[in-house]
């Protein structure tokens, strides 16, 4: 259904068809040559430019979700997060090149991995046409979905947790555990076999990086003193201006994450898929916000800012799995039951005292679900059943794998930075550079 | 002369027309059906591609008037302000599809307004070639448009506004209001038959929102404490570097907002345009702010920033009228003028004790009316008596019908905080999170 | 080598030859025109396509610039820095025009600058085809690598210059210095005769700004109180967050910076090489963020987040003087070797008393140099004798006009504050508005 490195060539072969039919009717073998390559010259332009147009939103959600989780966090924490956020899109980067594409892409037909070893662009002069699209281009625009996967991360575990086990986490999620995932769907493995639907990654980035950061959690253990006798210590955030500018860039961003992931547009039909996709994806946000503002009013008397916020996140979570096929009505149903889950489930988290201090789990991995499961509400190629089965399988296993490398963190260098160092900040104790060294004594209060 | 939906089709059909007729001197009809398909195909891409592009960097500039306006504003209220931001936008979105863009673009035929009812896209794999374009993407385009609007209104009306009254009226300005006004002109409505220019909406965007955040600001009255028996007590804005992003963020976006507005890139002649906007709209910003720089140097002795940020919109606004047709001098004449606006504006409202907090009115409305005006300096197929009827009309239009809408508002669910709110700031009574509560105290200090 | 306005002509010169001879094999003169005019107007839509997309993303580097620098200087002197980088944006546009573009790219043919005049783009429906892009186009995405080159200076000599030298300095750079000195290479100057070889600007724009800044921060001396005989006093910046937010776009604009000098994508062979200068200008910046990160916790056991975004930007413009080339170890050993330059050079610097408030001589001169010399490793068309040739002609030129143009200032109207005005801040002295008047008591600690 939804294999991410074929389509593009389809699309162009089916352009080429069309175009060499109607010639054909007229000037038969003379024109077929020259208008074949005219053609498709054209469409792989269109095609590459919609992954490098798509591949530089989605590089800039890396800073959206760095400013989201900077506004996020207690000031003396600020720092830390906005180093953690750009070494973890270096290192995906990194992995991706040397390990992830290829695992996730190359020769996985029907299984369960791809093959070992780093990518090889085409050289310099190299590309064919006939793959539909520069295979550089493909490249980064995968990578960048990579880089999301463990930014989702970052968010939950902020405050607590060490950098450098951190970034060895980071270098296995991206360089092994998210690209073994990704085959089974975009790489056309044993799921994109079964019929299994997730359009531009409700289940495959924004799940996967939600249940690792879940199981980084549970491990983990919640900041000191956010769950008392007294009940749950609020921990607000430094900075609002941030988290909203983060959100938007994130918006921003899913513009190409939904819209290049049609992966081609060099037909009319290509590109007016990319268009569909970018007016349900701006719709479900929208839902999402509006259904979030309402409804905190409704039961706190009261519009809790960062419930819009990842209300919005929430809306585009769930619309991802499926942003073309959707009516507008159906598009703002899905991302309005996105809103409502991230209502329900942020202090849903908080009773079960898991501390997730962006709400990264309900809008990743809970909107994730929902976005996954409706599939078929919209897209009549998609089963209830086997949406189930995806859903299923991608937890476990990265629950389980994250759970694992968690532990084994856990149990040779630690993961967790001392009380004294919790309270003091991870500002001081490992980045040694504060964020905000002249506002309001900084990292002495809370 | 300046309707908005038309027109890349006409020029897919002129496109197409010529190298008709370039063919048929060769090959006559063999040739024709061939080359027609492929040359408009090629068309229909890149316009509907101007429109995505074009669209998502305006959908940006929501972030940046939520950043301007959180900067500008004190640190009590800038929660409220990210909320109301991301709030407008996301009402803007859903309304201009329930009844914003039917009301606008359909069936308006030289009258005073559209149909009613929502928008419906074309079904996946239903767009036509003879369109031109996308009809998806020309709705994220014309929406974002109509988001504009109602963000100029949230700056003028900050730190004192409920939020619930201000939300209605963005659903009114958004679902009826801006779409009525916008169909006599880019809905080939009875201004456009009469010659009325306005490229890319200095007046049906920029000082339709300038003329609602007015009459907002009569309603609603200043803040407490600004106009004292002393003069005016100045509440400088809680962060420039904010309020510098937003503009920088405004600029951006306003490529896509002047440089799309073409409607059309799809031969070198309107990519060319597109281009010779790029550069006169960029243009124009920088006489803006360099005027401003100076004006503010010689009259104050000091350089006021804001006057400087302030100068660039103006500058913007002033050549969004006609972007096109100036020559470079002339762009920079019309930037340069946007910029002495604003500088003798912003304490002329003052000294009215008219509370616009962040300047909207000088740069939006009368920058607005600047540019509106001057188009015949440069495009002769527009005339003086013609402007000040567009000017006119939108003026009143607009006015009163913000006026109404703000005064039965006002005698309903009322408008405007108590002292004792106001004074503890919005983000306390209203959202409930500060902005910055590790911050010098935030809400407590001014 | 790099003349940067003839590339994309002969580019779209190159395919309709092709497309030429591919059809001459079958239909000869009857098809050749048509066929000629259609594939040319399709090349020069994509060429001026890539020149906006990849302008406005430079264009949004200013704004990174902005971010960077108000986040790393103290709060007393953001609104100075805010201020500045607009205005010099501004004036970057204003003089790029009127002398800039032609002194850089008309008539300079082998010799030492162009001609002298403000550049006028071609007339609406102006363009011929067979330039291969629009000229307002071409431009505008030349102006923005202008500004880039101004915005340097800015960094280095912040917290101390005054702001009206500061701007015309900046008027003399951007109007004379760089477009002599770009002239040379990129305007078929004697330089690009002698095959001397930078693709995006290692040397013409990033070294070029560190000249003009090291001779600036030379006159000017250090911030008071920073060189100490106790050592070097530290001035922590005043948002981290604001710094990461600017690297991140800086990383974003670079996709532009260095992706669109390519000129042209009208073909699958340009888009193809585009797509590679994106796939190694990540790869370089992630390898400098990722050394940087290594080597700062091994020789300080902490993780400096100024030098990971240094490393960031050094890695960026080290692979800049050639991003096509080389193969992804061959830009991860590039960028690799960016970050290293940075951790060594910062307190290199520091040791020489030259006070460099955001380390913009580190990342943009001595990296901007490594890429340049490095260049041959990749590129067997250059030579390293002339690479350094070239960048020695860059640096004595450079060094000595800025040099000159500061001791003028400095001799006439001063370029200094006061000690008193100096620890006042900026902001207070020759702005008027605090940064941030809520936060810390703002500009009256340190």
């Amino acid at each position: 259904m939804n294999t991410r490195f074929k389509i593009a060539g389809t699309a162009s072969l089916a352009l080429l068809a069309a175009t060499g039919a109607a010639l054909a009717q007229d000037t038969t073998a003379a024109a077929e040559a020259p208008q074949y390559a005219l053609a498709s010259e054209t469409a792989y332009i269109f095609n590459t430019l919609l992954f490098l147009v798509g591949g530089f939103l989605v590089m800039w959600m890396a800073a959206g979700f760095a400013m989201l989780e900077a506004g996020m966090v207690r000031s003396k924490n600020v720092s830390m997060q906005c180093l953690k956020n750009i070494t973890l899109y270096s290192i995906a980067g990194l992995m991706f090149w040397i390990t992830g594409y290829n695992l996730m892409y190359t020769g996985v037909d029907g299984g369960y991995m791809g093959s070992v070893g780093p990518y090889a662009f085409d050289a310099v002069g190299g590309n064919a046409l006939d793959t539909g699209y520069s295979t550089a281009s493909d490249w980064f625009f995968q990578m960048v979905f990579c880089a999301t996967t463990a930014s989702i991360v970052s968010g939950t575990l902020a405050e607590r947790i060490k950098l450098w086990p951190f970034l060895i986490f980071t270098v296995i999620l991206t360089g092994i555990i998210y690209p073994i995932a990704g085959s089974w769907e975009w790489g056309a493995g044993w799921l994109d076999g079964m019929g299994f639907s997730d359009f531009a990654g409700s289940t495959l980035v924004h799940s996967v990086g939600g249940w690792a950061a879940l199981a980084g959690a549970l491990v983990l253990g919640a900041r000191t003193g956010k769950y008392t006798a007294n009940g749950v210590h609020p921990m607000p955030g430094s900075s609002m201006p941030l988290a909203t500018l983060g959100t938007f860039i994130l918006w921003l961003g899913w513009f190409g994450f939904n819209g290049a992931s049609q992966l081609a547009m060099g037909t009319i039909g290509d590109v007016s898929d990319v268009s569909r996709i970018f007016a349900n994806t701006n719709m479900a946000a929208a839902a999402g916000v509006v259904v979030a503002v309402i409804l905190t009013q409704i039961m706190y008397k009261k519009v809790d800012v960062t419930m819009a916020l990842n209300g919005a996140l929430a809306g585009l979570v769930s619309i991802t799995a499926e942003p073309l096929a959707p009516s507008v009505w159906q598009a703002v149903f899905i991302g309005a039951v996105g809103g409502v889950i991230v209502v329900f489930t942020v202090p849903l988290l908080d009773k079960l005292k898991i501390d997730d201090v962006v709400g990264a789990i309900p809008v990743h991995l809970v909107a994730g679900i929902w976005g996954t499961l409706i599939v078929p509400l919209s897209n009549s190629d998609a089963t209830y059943g086997v949406q189930i089965i995806g859903i299923v399988a991608y937890g476990v296993f990265t629950f389980v794998a994250s759970m694992v490398v968690w532990l084994v963190l856990k149990s040779t260098i630690g993961i967790r930075v001392t009380p004294e160092e919790e309270a003091l900040g991870l500002d001081k104790v490992e980045v040694g550079v504060e964020a905000y060294p002249e506002f309001g004594q900084g990292s002495q209060r809370v």
